[in-house]
């Protein structure tokens, strides 16, 4: 029974420009790591969280108990029997607009999913980590979970049935993600573009844009993708939250990024590149221009993560 | 001097369910056939409009002649000289939501275009097409336009610049048109979607289903596309404009189409089909539907037109 299984799940980039709610994709970097072993008692306990002073340790309020205990619900009973102990450590910020609570929410569900023989699918992991972050947003949005337990870039065609949709990732194509500290309260961006109304032609506007971005992926034209990554609907609300945001966009325009915009719900801000030398380039323009801005950042760049959440050896 | 050219431009059906201003597709019937000789004098004369009372013959009234006059205005000098004498054959019914000013415009301006060599590009020969499409409607609108001209299933990414993205049609696709004879004021119809403002939610809705909808053409997965012709935005708002449409969208379905929704700004409703036999059924099960909302119908099922408008014999 002292089985321990270590689980990393990767931080996600989403909306990804024309795509609120309906995009993301998963990086290389950071991520968070859960560790799990069996136990005799029922349920889950959370030894330990770290990295993070402000997360409960009680399975009911963290997202990673919340979704490893949806996991012990949902076992076959051949396979169940017991509980887990678990142990995470975040090692990525909170509330950066990069798939948090998501992450350590996968990671959760598929450590437990691991350690009981991997009998639930991953559509089932999908349910099970989305508990988590229902009980961390109070909303269900599966743009964050998805990516990070699948890899890739993901669409979300429905929500009602829930429908994911893998898309292709062109091999050329480069993530940039800038981090700037600054704090922007999730639930409030969210009920920004929540309580506002918008016309048909910003609604026709993204429309346009995130058609034209999928056929861009299958035939890989990343000069036809970056024309995509335009958003009418949220990026407008969302930008004055952003300390510099304009300035850090033109910043990556000009060095070369094939598109820039808010990754969900901010601060964090993502580029694309076409070259791991511009990606670089993009990099050191938007970190300056936060730095003008007054802020510091941290920064990660590199391909899309197409292998999702993994075990990892301890 | 005295060579005629007659060019055919297919009628097409817009929106596609979740496209509203961004889709559309060319059908193999009905369409506009437009003829045309050189003349001496500049410009052009429309000698006769067939088939439509209503429609003027003022060339600069006449979106088949605003198109034609386009067209000469481009002309490069080593190729212009003169004007043209032009015959509209109007073979399919106006306002019906099928696109037949942008088939009129597009005839008019290839059959232009042919009769001096051919000098002007496809792109080119889109904005003399729209230049008729705004003289009829009063907005620059291209997802009757694009399709028409070009064939197959096109996106208009974005109107500002205009950039058109042909889309794969897969081969087992087959579409269906059932024109109602009911009037739907064009301007209204679209009054009524401009005034309205919308929920995200609404938008989320439409961003997924056509990202997926992009997504499964490529893939040639039709019951992926059939899953998404859906619109939370436009169909609620124009449904009640067309009579019986609930039951005849019931009736589509329950006869095995992939998916129903209103053409444009309607009265006609198309669905999609993955077989002949299937089509039929559909288009019987429509056309009954719309009987017995007291109103009469034709109605075209086929592939979808992948060649565009071309020039026909006479």
């Amino acid at each position: 029974m002292s089985q321990r299984i270590r689980v990393f799940a990767p931080a996600s980039a989403s909306n990804l420009g024309p795509g609120f709610d309906v995009l993301g994709l998963a990086l290389e970097r950071p991520g968070d790591v859960v560790e799990v072993e069996r136990r005799e008692a029922a349920g889950v306990e959370i030894v330990e969280v770290t990295g993070a002073n402000s997360l409960s340790t009680d399975p009911t309020e963290n997202v990673a108990g919340v979704a490893a205990a949806a996991v012990l619900r949902r076992l076959p009973p051949a396979t169940a029997g017991g509980g887990v102990r678990l142990w995470l450590q975040k090692q990525m910020p909170l509330a950066s607009g990069l798939g948090s609570s998501a992450a350590s929410s996968v990671a959760g569900a598929v450590a437990v999913n691991t350690l009981f023989g991997a009998p639930l699918s991953r559509r089932a992991l999908i349910d099970c980590a989305l508990e988590g972050e229902v009980a961390a947003a109070g909303t269900v949005h599966a743009d964050n979970v998805a990516p990070s337990l699948l890899g890739g870039i993901v669409l979300i065609r429905s929500y009602e049935p829930l429908e994911v949709v893998p898309l292709p990732v062109p091999s050329d194509l480069r993530i940039v993600v800038v981090h700037p500290h600054a704090e922007v309260a999730t639930a409030e961006a969210r009920r920004l573009v929540a309580e506002r109304r918008y016309t048909i032609a910003q609604a026709v506007s993204n429309l346009g844009n995130i058609a034209a971005l999928v056929s861009a992926l299958h035939r890989g034209d990343l000069a036809l993708f970056g024309r995509c990554i335009q958003d009418a609907l949220v990026e407008p609300l969302r930008a004055p939250l952003v300390p510099g945001f304009d300035e850090v966009k033109q910043a990556a325009l000009a060095a070369g990024a094939l598109g820039c915009s808010i990754s969900g719900s901010g601060p964090s801000v993502f580029a694309f590149a076409d070259a791991d030398s511009t990606a670089a380039a993009v990099v050191d323009a938007m970190q300056a221009k936060f730095r003008r801005a007054g802020v510091d950042s941290n920064a990660y760049a590199g391909p899309v993560n197409v292998r999702g959440a993994r075990v990892v050896s301890a």
